[in-house]
């Protein structure tokens, strides 16, 4: 490497403005955007976005599963896709960098090459994926890009079917059309995505830059405690079968465990469900809404027999009854090598300091995972918040990483 | 006591054709009762019950408050009136026997008397109390009758303004009209009532009847421990500020601390809510529903203080915020001597093994034990059940209920 040779870089003016310009749509009083996914809001974003493309001399193109992309034909003739993306939908008032800081970048990646008038070895494509966020079904433009999406992921999307046919149909898209967004693995070249770290490890660490090594498997389940509703003045405290009692200890004893026995995992209880739920009824039943995350499969299975061993000591304990259902399994998804080891280089090249480390949230490259080499870069979040408006990522940064995506397609492409 | 005159007894086919027949009217295919206050079930038990004081050339009376009245005129002209009561509503898929089994009785008190034509020192009326279960509001009936009911009380009935005023409307009363029913304690001469025991220590210690000394205080909070809502994957577990740590460790600590250091007192965490309340977000609030019951004031203030406390120093061990809201009180009520010698006496005399202790639910006792000495017994309940279809009372247990409930008055009254 000459240091003397600046490497290429991308337009941080224009960069700056189409990041503004987007954050601008379904913006939030307090500085984030309330985008869920085929909203309003976020449909604008989308036509915005495919305006932008054609603007700059990009092909424009939109799939059955609603996946906005803008496309560089800088390839052979019947060549394989580079894919570079991420998503403009939010959860609800969310950050204006979750999703969108790697549309933008990969949009901005396309207009340098364009303007370089390079000739590499694959076409670049950057992609907006539809529900990132599963405000209807988690990843569903990326699964269904993929090849993945199966009947049963748009059974029973979150806010009900009604809702999801209506959002699909404000957005042109259709149950059936969703499965015909499939593409040929042969055609894609490869998958790279920028992304916010939504954690503090990387400004902790004071790194520019985190290579991820791979995104974690997530398994849920509903944890169901099983008491008797009695009269809560006159049952006696040692006579009753409290339910509370029961959730109560097992959310304490699920953190103490994975603390002490999976270090870097982690494990959630987001939601409690009491019945009958009123002051003066001993809890019937408390449903326990359980989430836990590794990033490795026998990990994630160990996780399992502990935590539900778990239930059934605390269950035991109080004298209650326990019902556990197993809900959804995301599979950790390991990020390819070659991709990592580009996007190290780019770091290099560009002078950045850069660590490796596992996304511990979900992110369409692990659906990309499953048909060609994927990979992604972390830029530092500032307090480590996420989905929340307070997400904030330092300008600097988020050049960095654009220029650390232009390069690392470069060297992919090439 | 000339132990070879049998005392005179309420004739048990005729209340048991009663409470039958009562049954049925709001009755749910498991053998309960569905009879929410003002509910057209309700309004039908209620017609029913004058329906048989007309026969039995009883007076009927309904006040301002709903509460339904057999009066018996067998006291001295511009004489006091002693009360026999209970209620004829039910919780949501209730049993048979709370509250019916009062008024029942009390009905077949006045026509024994009426049939044995005995002149007493006041006037008898059996009264059915409006809404005892709070549907809408907690003891309203028995809250007019007594000159308690303060506007703020059907400022916010549960249900909302809109339901309670159509159901006022529907029995003949109208908010208004609630305030009229007090009445001048000069002119009530005290009040009894026999109810199930709702709770297993009769059956336990083996005792026929329960002579009620006193019926516990209530008061409830919301508790409120505020975390921080962050991404469960991408938080480490050292990093979070999980509400649900806070909100877990309480209710298994007040349950010890209430069962160690305040014997005979109940306490319930009866439900949580949980915000954002979502699987893969750590929870940033739980609101707890406690409730603690306690039959002296004293006790429930040093509760209270010690529950507090508790809520606090489970919010400093996890990193939390904590709101502490005070939802409402009910003073404990003790039942006046003179009443509940007069049971004992009742009971010895029909021959019946019987105890002393104090109500862990409340009753419309409370409220007339404000305005005239008021006094309850308890008969046993099988298995403790309450507010359940599975409430049971064994029939001879209803009879000695309703044999002591005439004989207390009688005592009382001659």
């Amino acid at each position: 490497m000459d240091q003397s040779i600046s490497p290429l870089r991308i337009n941080s003016e224009r960069f700056r403005t189409n990041l503004e310009t987007l954050a601008a749509i379904g913006a939030t009083p307090d500085g984030g955007v309330h985008r869920p996914a085929l909203s309003e809001a976020h449909l604008q974003a989308r036509r915005w976005f495919l305006d932008q493309a054609r603007q700059a001399g990009l092909d424009a193109r939109v799939d059955g599963a609603g996946n906005h992309s803008a496309v560089l034909r800088c390839g052979p003739a019947g060549g394989a896709t580079l894919l570079l993306g991420s998503h403009l939908d939010s959860v609800p008032y969310g950050g204006r960098f979750d999703g969108a800081l790697g549309v933008v970048a990969a949009l901005e990646v396309l207009q340098v090459v364009k303007e370089q008038g390079l000739w590499l070895k694959a076409h670049l494509e950057a992609v907006d994926f539809t529900d990132e966020e599963g405000h209807f079904v988690n990843f569903l433009g990326s699964l269904a890009l993929s090849g993945r999406l199966e009947p049963e992921h748009v059974r029973n999307p979150r806010g009900g079917r009604d809702r999801f046919q209506q959002a699909l149909g404000r957005a042109g898209l259709s149950a059936s059309s969703l499965f015909s967004a499939g593409r040929d693995p042969a055609a894609v070249a490869g998958y790279l995505e920028l992304h916010i770290e939504q954690g503090a490890r990387l400004v902790e660490a004071d790194m520019q830059m985190g290579v991820v090594t791979g995104i974690v498997g997530i398994r849920s389940f509903k944890i169901r405690f099983i008491g008797r509703a009695d009269h809560a003045g006159t049952t006696p405290m040692g006579r009753r079968l409290d339910a509370a009692q029961g959730a109560g200890a097992f959310t304490l004893a699920a953190r103490e465990r994975v603390m002490r026995d999976f270090p870097g995992c982690v494990v959630n209880v987001g939601n409690m469900e009491f019945e009958p739920g009123a002051f003066n009824v001993v809890p019937q039943t408390v449903t326990v809404a359980l989430e836990f995350r590794a990033d490795d499969d026998d990990e994630l299975d160990e996780m399992e027999a502990s935590l539900l061993q778990q239930a059934s000591i605390e269950a035991q304990r109080f004298g209650l009854g326990l019902e556990t259902a197993f809900l959804d399994s995301t599979p950790p998804a390991r990020m390819n090598d070659t991709v990592r080891d580009a996007f190290a280089q780019a770091s290099k090249l560009l002078g950045l300091r850069h660590t490796f480390l596992p996304s511990g949230a979900g992110h369409d490259a692990q659906c990309l995972a499953q048909i060609c080499p994927a990979g992604m870069i972390f830029v530092p979040s500032v307090g480590g918040f996420s989905h929340s408006a307070k997400e904030f990522t330092e300008w600097e940064d988020c050049v960095n990483g654009a220029n650390a995506l232009l390069h690392a397609a470069l060297i992919l492409a090439r």
